[in-house]
């Protein structure tokens, strides 16, 4: 049994540790918050043991009726191994007192890549991370990118890669960010940096992307473009798809427009939390135009990246194997639409 | 045993649907659908038979590979009670046939009041449906406007309702619904229907609504003036709201802001789809100047009626008494936060 | 000639420069800006002085090919009263720099109401201001309820006010500002301050307000309740409000539904930067129930108290009498539909 | 003079009428409406003679005290050429109209390519609508690729272009559009309908287009890729952009990050409406990866195509050739920022 840290309880954190609590060879051995809100209140009520990330506010937890079982130190103590979910570059700064415990960490994507030794995705480079101390679990838009690199340079070969990235601004429970009635370039510069991320686990792939903020809080959308080294057919890439066991290809006959849709769908499906791990691909949108390839996908930020860190740890503290381990973190959380 | 079938598998359909299933008193006997969506092949797979509601479309079933089991007739046929969860105005039209089979059956706010002989909100009303063969449970503003005005009628009396309607322009899956940018006043002219609405509840009450749609999916939020006959203090308000066991007073320290963090907890605290069946209550909003009563809360349109229609179904078919059923209800379900 | 300063040229700023700059009696004597933006480029282009509010950002100014007349205080001591159109907070800050040059000043309703001796609004207390040295002109929100009330108060006399106000969450060019998909109470504790601000104003009438933020940048909206003293029909009422020069009624005719027509009709009508001076009441949601008056308006956050900005300096810096200035600055605007 | 008559008074129509009314060489006739809202007031108020679009409906324009010159036929009469600017599809049925009394016509581009003889841009092929009959103005997104890939297929040669463009939902006034909280591939289907548009100007150029639809309201954002036959570096494609007089570069000192503060630009600017008849083009986002182009453009739908109507115009009716109608139009309107 791993016993697994979490350290940073948000909209990451608590998917996280969900997620380690249903495999078989994995156990929560506490989870780490700073405040004591409503998502710390259900922390305990799903049984997790509360630590209090910053020792001196231990008291509003208790003010908050919130009983707490130790500091960060404690947890990383108890803990085989941790996942880091704090904000982007808490991580790097949290990283010395995982070393302090000789305990290896799971980052996330809004690291720098230097954070870690390794930047991982589970369907790409799995092995990379065997045995590595200190592994980054690449963004969700650059996850949700390998997931479909991967298939099309094994299969045809890659010329290039072109990706207009229309990201949502916020996740649902983010209300203070905007903007409200725009569409932002975002990073104005072209390319944005998510396709240098992409090299880190695709070197010689040649990709440019680009990358808009809407005023959306559901999914972000993908507009790609695959120049490949073949000319398949559209049924073609839709077969390969089909293989690819966290790509879900949206059937014409689900009548669904968009994330809203997708998301109700995943309800339907009896999804915790709604969630999509799947990289969700419109059938109808696949496209061949001679070399090139063209399609939509959505992405569900909040959740992609899920059954990414469940992977790292099993290449990072076990002897299972990449499609072994894809398996199990499949079968136990219900992966596959 | 009640085998309940429901007409109409959309929003308000399934979760009904799987309210019913949740009853230990209940069973589905079917659901009737006009197309083989994403909600069609969900109910497949959640176990529902599946019914074609218009008959001639039930090709379109087979070329998306899904099994009908017959048509709306045989529906009703095989029901002891029908829950028509159609779109507005198309419960009306569907009243003739379950009078042909004589099935009672429950119908949604949507539907003019005339529909049927009683207005139902298993709170204020629950013995008037008893034995009714046709009950509409009140829309989701009247459900949640009932849900307060009942206890504080009754505690202190009620001199005049004041109530500013701020509601969602459309459900998340409904993508064809505008406004983008704007808060319309609908309807432009005042008072607007929801007072009336009310009175089918609580005939007595002197109540005057206004109405506005804003650009959002997930709740409607309600500014809420009530004058009293008494002048109780807020601690005494919150103290009677706390016993309602519909009305979720949303604690301060939880740090819940709005609609987004609303669903964000309700979907932390497992609840399927992320429904929140209660009136969500700002416990700060709550506040006493003189007579009046203000306070703001949040109403979660796609599910606050579902225990009312499992509460209607008995009322209609059985002689389990009110307290007991909302128990059942509740229990089942898992209300209460 | 009246030569006017406008310290801090933004939304506000900006306007006020070119309202007052179109008045008969007064002269834009400079605007200070902090950063070389946009905003900075066209005020140059429209041919005003530019002074650099911060001293050490001159640079950037040359580097951007803006010429620069001096500092705030040679803005100040070109001027005989200054316009400070900073940020919330800003305005108290800078006080002291108008002391220094015994210098009057006018403030905006970001700043909290002890930054001057008086709050304004022109139709109902510009006596006040006479000869005042520092002057707040009310928030956007207060200016909207102070013209319905001083008619009403006056002509009927009035028991009550209650206000839901539905904010806008920014300014179109507010990009940076949320929430997306919710409307947000705020403040959450009722009563919120916007009625201690009415009795800035009306120190003697009874208000209760509550704000909440919905996710649209064009206009606020009020949900207005006022029991009156007496119980006047709806045409009365009507004609009450067609005699106020800064009250658009929108007639039924006009098919006007919200923010994005009104709007849309101002820059039909020709008005710059699509401003709307007026509070604009929907006709035909003027509605009463006994002794209470209901109604919807909009109010243009941007531009509604930019005549209340001239009226205010006339009322410091000259003896012209309230009716006088406000049809000398309605005249010179524009104001009226 | 040049008598223009402009049936369908809405947002493109009351600009065109606005636009010919500029010009030196050119009057408005009269504009056609089927209905006496706020715009065709304001139409009245500007001084155009009114015609009722729909012969039954005068009583309605009678009834909202707007006086109505005549019907379609005694517009089409009184006029040289039409400008037809109805809702799509409006136009091909009103085509017989113009034919009946031999008049010119200029159609919009919601009408399919075969309502004219000539598909119109122009930058690209003024001279094609030389004396032709029947015009059709390509749509506001095909018109704005056009002035890119004119300059960049006649100075470089283009291998390749590839587009995602990300759609305003509705216009600011078109509170119906949906949707609110979602991002819609539309059409799913790749490519869209915009390459084939583009192609009815550039026949020869290779263009993929992908469209997704975004709830914003203000203005269009295109994420454009160009594979050019050679590789200028940025600079040479920012000098080239800038002798375009109907784009604009937004320079990185205004400090424009969309189109909420672009639309603020132009009305800081004076322009009428706060229209930007020009491409929007970040120099920021200019980048060249190998011949590979890639740029941020957003296009204000409401208005980028204005210019072009009174250019078709002079083709159509004049012997002005296309240099001296575009600077003539440019400058009577004020193009160029
Ligand atoms: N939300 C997404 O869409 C998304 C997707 C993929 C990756 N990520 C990455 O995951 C990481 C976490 O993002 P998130 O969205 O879950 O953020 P979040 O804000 O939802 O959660 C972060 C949590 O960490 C807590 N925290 C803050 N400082 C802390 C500290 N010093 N110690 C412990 N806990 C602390 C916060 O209270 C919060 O509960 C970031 O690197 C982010 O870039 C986020
Ligand atoms: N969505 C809400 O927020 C909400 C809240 C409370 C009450 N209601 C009421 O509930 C009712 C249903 O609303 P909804 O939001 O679930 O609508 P919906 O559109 O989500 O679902 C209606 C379903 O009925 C199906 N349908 C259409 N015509 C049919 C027919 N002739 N026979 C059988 N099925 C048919 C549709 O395909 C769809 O699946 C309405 O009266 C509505 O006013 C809705
Ligand atoms: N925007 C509205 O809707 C609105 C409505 C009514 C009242 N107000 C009030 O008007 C005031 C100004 O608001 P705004 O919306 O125009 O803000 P804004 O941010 O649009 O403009 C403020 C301007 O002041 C400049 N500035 C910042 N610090 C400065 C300094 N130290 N010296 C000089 N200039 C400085 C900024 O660069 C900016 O150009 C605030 O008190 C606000 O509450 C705003
Ligand atoms: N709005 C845009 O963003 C945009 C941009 C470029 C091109 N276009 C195209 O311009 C055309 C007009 O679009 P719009 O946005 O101005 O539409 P609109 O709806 O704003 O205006 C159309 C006007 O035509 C009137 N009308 C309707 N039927 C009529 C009839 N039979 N006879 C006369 N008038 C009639 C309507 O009342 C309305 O005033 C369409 O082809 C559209 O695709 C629109």
């Amino acid at each position: 049994m791993i016993h697994v840290g979490v350290n940073g309880y948000g909209t990451i954190g608590k998917r996280v540790a969900d997620a380690v609590a249903a495999q078989p060879d994995m156990t929560v051995s506490g989870v780490a918050k700073t405040r004591p809100n409503y998502e710390a209140e259900a922390a305990v009520r799903r049984g997790y043991d509360l630590y209090a990330a910053i020792e001196d506010r231990a008291d509003a937890f208790a003010d908050a009726g919130l009983e707490v079982a130790g500091d960060l130190d404690a947890l990383v103590e108890a803990s085989d191994i941790v996942v880091d979910c704090c904000p982007s570059d808490i991580g790097a700064k949290n990283r010395p007192v995982y070393e302090d415990h000789d305990t290896p960490a799971v980052f996330q994507g809004g690291e720098g890549a230097d954070v870690a030794d390794v930047s991982f995705n589970a369907r790409s480079n799995f092995e990379d991370a065997r045995d590595a101390d200190y592994v980054r679990v690449v963004s969700c838009n650059t996850t949700a990118l390998s997931r479909v690199i991967a298939p099309l340079e094994e299969e045809y070969g890659i010329e290039k890669v072109r990706v207009t990235l229309v990201r949502r601004s916020g996740d649902p429970s983010e209300t203070g960010r905007g903007p409200v009635n725009d569409v932002l370039p975002d990073p104005v510069s072209i390319p944005s940096h998510h396709g240098p991320d992409v090299n880190t686990i695709f070197p010689d792939v040649d990709i440019d992307t680009l990358a808009l903020k809407a005023p959306t809080t559901l999914m972000h959308t993908h507009s790609l473009n695959v120049t490949l080294a073949a000319e398949p057919d559209e049924d073609a890439i839709l077969d390969l798809l089909a293989d690819e066991s966290r790509v879900f290809t949206i059937p014409e006959t689900a009548d669904i427009d968009g994330a809203g849709k997708l998301k109700d769908y995943a309800l339907d499906a009896g999804r915790p939390r709604g969630d999509l791990w799947e990289n969700c691909v419109w059938a109808e949108s696949v496209g061949m135009e001679g070399p090139d390839l063209y399609l939509f996908q959505n992405v569900h930020q909040e959740s992609d990246v899920i059954p990414e860190n469940v992977d790292a740890i099993r290449a990072m503290v076990t002897d299972v194997d990449a499609a072994e381990s894809v398996e199990r973190t499949n079968e136990a959380l219900g992966v596959g639409l």
